[in-house]
């Protein structure tokens, strides 16, 4: 895009559209760790703007980029093909709360935790509760089928949206799906838009459900003598006639490195720990989380800590988060993968870890949604590791697959994993999609190099 | 298709493969009340039959209509176009039941019930519940994305299919989505698929998402003076922290075919009766229920009944069935609509049908899940009434579109609701749904005639 460009989609578009360097480097990179700057920013007021920046992409074919907060973990709302970033945070406004209906409708900016927030206090809950939802926009969460600790009992993104407004890439506003709770009139497009990463059409509004907010949640903690018992464990709660609204793993290498943190002495070199939680009424929470700690007890637990008040809930929540937070800061180079196997896979899948971070030379962490087989495996080395760090990954992938599982259960393809899709899709799935992209984007206007090869 | 064809296509497929006028006939209807027989009938064994058959279909240019059990509202199973029903009943095999990993895989000609018992038997729950749930079939399910009463629970069918196996129609077979319970590897083939009434592809095997079986399910009815204060009650029960597995509304027509089935009299010209369900561990259950009588009493009911035991319970459903067996029996021509609105607007469509059917000279019947906003209008008349039928549903339909609702909450389009589609999708939206078909089917071998105009 050259300075004449640039200046005539300024004047276009009006000062929601700057290409100084400052606004140029915001808009360079998400968690994934890359930088690659756009040549322009656009902060659309409304769909129309969207619509607008559109037609002048068609008409001078420069390539656009949707992007949310930015928290998203595979580069998925990086400009790869240079181009426009339209970012949509400042289209916040939650436009509806329907107590009666129970449902919401926001645009595409307003932040995941604002959006629980104003349904707690109307007496409902969004559910959805990625690691980053007091940043992260309900928008980037539908892009990407966001998940979180909560989708093991109550469902991810795609499971809310009931209906959605976009804009397509030749400009023209779209809207999908209903604003009741069911609805089967034609191809679902609604949920392919839904996890398709930016690259169909930009989503400006959402409406979402919302169900009834429980009124308690009780957390617990339960310390395993390996992953092996502790996975054990999840299996068995999951079979046992209780649905945790969280349930999470961490394991030994994890562990290790919030050893101050922990109200316990590491009992030995394999050591995992579960952090579960049950909602509901007070007593029912009360009950499920005693039978989800007499699960572990059964299963083994070297000990079991139940959070006997919300104080002592955060700082089991709090060992989660640091583990997570110094993971990233302990080395300088970090890549999160994001596999899910079955869950009875998990142990297995954790046994292979050490060996294929000696392989390469890195550090391997896993801890994650145990409950939904889910589990983050993060990778640090030092300066320069990208490569090894990729081989790892394939390896993991390749590992993965062969347990049965995904390459990724909620954090999506972007440009990170996309050099491995077609280890996993075959190749009529991937010409399926090609087709489908090329049904909505046949200029291939809308981010390109994303999720298919 | 002329008897030489027929002939070589025996000859090619195989003793699955028959013309004659039996199964013909026995193929040439759903419960939509058509009569449309196709030229011959194709029973697979396996993917690998259903293959070879859309190989043959794209040589010899006929049209092959996928069929479950039949038991389908919308004509989405009938061969408009002539050619091959393949019909997938005798792939009935539940191949895994997978107590660990809380899922099941299953070949489509399975039945909804011998799922859910095989599940149940187990330990866990298969939630969908088709009122057919004893005849359909889970690849007619996911077909039409299916719902029933527990859906304002748990869900429709899409929820619960985490990956599929399918023949395109150019024969080969693809494999879309996860045996986990997460992932976001490219486009969602699988829920595109789920709801696509059988014109993208032939599923043949399902993997579905299992939870664990609550252990206890209370019912009771609460009678009202009019469908207002009924649906009042419900949005209150919505919105109060319950969540009901079942909050189905009948209005006062149905009521009055069923008279003297009922533990009342019917208190006006006005009545509504509500039947809800709450399920979970039984003190749960048991506060629950209680909680949504007290509701209904605070919300006027006039009478109160809940379902002491079982067979309390069953007479309960039992008027329900009654209802729809009752209608279907009382004229000689009966259409099924099944319209959703937001749950407030319930009482504006009630309000609306008897006007309706005056004007068109026909009966209307309203009852369904109202805790979904989802309605099954029944229409029915003398022997001929067809069209004047379809002019009501338009009228009707026009209605739930300036209500903010759906034309079909779980019924699907297929033939009998695709005059109206345009009604509610906008051309744009059609067209990017002809864009999808046209990647799967480029000779429009599948399911021709359905959906899309």
């Amino acid at each position: 895009m050259n300075a004449a460009l640039l200046d005539a989609l300024g004047r276009e578009l009006g000062p929601g559209f700057v290409y100084d360097e400052a606004a140029r480097d915001a808009a360079a990179k998400d968690d994934a760790g890359l930088l690659i700057p756009p040549e322009a920013v656009f902060f659309p007021a409304d769909a129309g703007d969207v619509s607008r920046l559109m037609v002048l992409a068609g008409r001078h074919g420069f390539a656009v980029t949707p992007r949310g907060a930015g928290t998203g973990l595979a580069g998925g709302c990086l400009a790869v093909a240079g181009g426009v970033v339209v970012d949509l945070s400042r289209m916040a406004r939650i436009t509806l709360l329907d107590t009666a209906n129970l449902c919401a409708a926001v645009q595409a900016g307003v932040v995941t935790q604002t959006l629980r927030q104003a349904a707690k206090e109307a007496g409902l809950f969004y559910p959805p509760d990625p690691a980053s939802l007091t940043t992260c926009t309900l928008g980037g969460n539908a892009a990407t089928n966001a998940g979180g600790p909560a989708c093991v009992k109550y469902g991810v993104t795609r499971d809310y949206v009931l209906g959605l407004t976009a804009v397509l890439p030749d400009g023209e506003v779209v809207r999908c799906g209903t604003a009741t709770r069911k609805g089967v009139v034609g191809y679902d497009l609604t949920g392919l838009m839904v996890g398709s990463e930016g690259t169909l059409g930009i989503i400006t509004e959402l409406t979402v459900k919302l169900i009834p907010h429980p009124r308690e949640v009780r957390a617990a903690a339960a310390l395993f003598p390996d992953a092996r018992a502790a996975v054990a464990a999840v299996a068995a709660v999951m079979a046992g006639g209780v649905s945790p609204c969280a349930l999470e793993l961490m394991d030994r290498a994890c562990l290790g490195i919030v050893a101050e943190l922990l109200p316990f002495e590491l009992p030995g070199p394999e050591a995992a720990l579960l952090l579960f939680e049950a909602d509901g009424d007070p007593d029912q929470a009360a009950r499920d989380i005693g039978r989800m700690e007499a699960v572990c007890r059964d299963g083994g637990a070297l000990a079991v800590l139940p959070a006997q008040n919300a104080q002592e809930r955060e700082e089991l929540w709090g060992i989660r988060r640091q583990i997570s937070t110094r993971i990233h800061e302990s080395a300088p180079f970090y890549l999160s993968e994001d596999v899910a196997v079955p869950i009875a896979r998990i142990p297995d899948l954790i046994d292979a870890l050490p060996a294929l971070g000696q392989r390469h030379g890195l550090r391997v962490y896993a801890f994650g949604h145990a409950g939904d087989g889910n589990i983050h495996v993060n990778i640090t080395g030092e300066a320069g590791s990208r490569d090894r760090a990729m081989a790892l990954a394939r390896d993991l992938i390749a590992e993965v697959l062969a347990l049965g599982g995904t390459m990724s259960g909620e954090h999506g393809i972007g440009i990170a994993k996309r050099p491995f899709i077609d280890m996993e899709l075959s190749q009529r799935s991937l010409s399926l999609q090609r087709g489908i992209k090329a049904a909505f984007d046949p200029a291939g206007l809308l981010n390109p190099g994303k999720v298919l090869p």
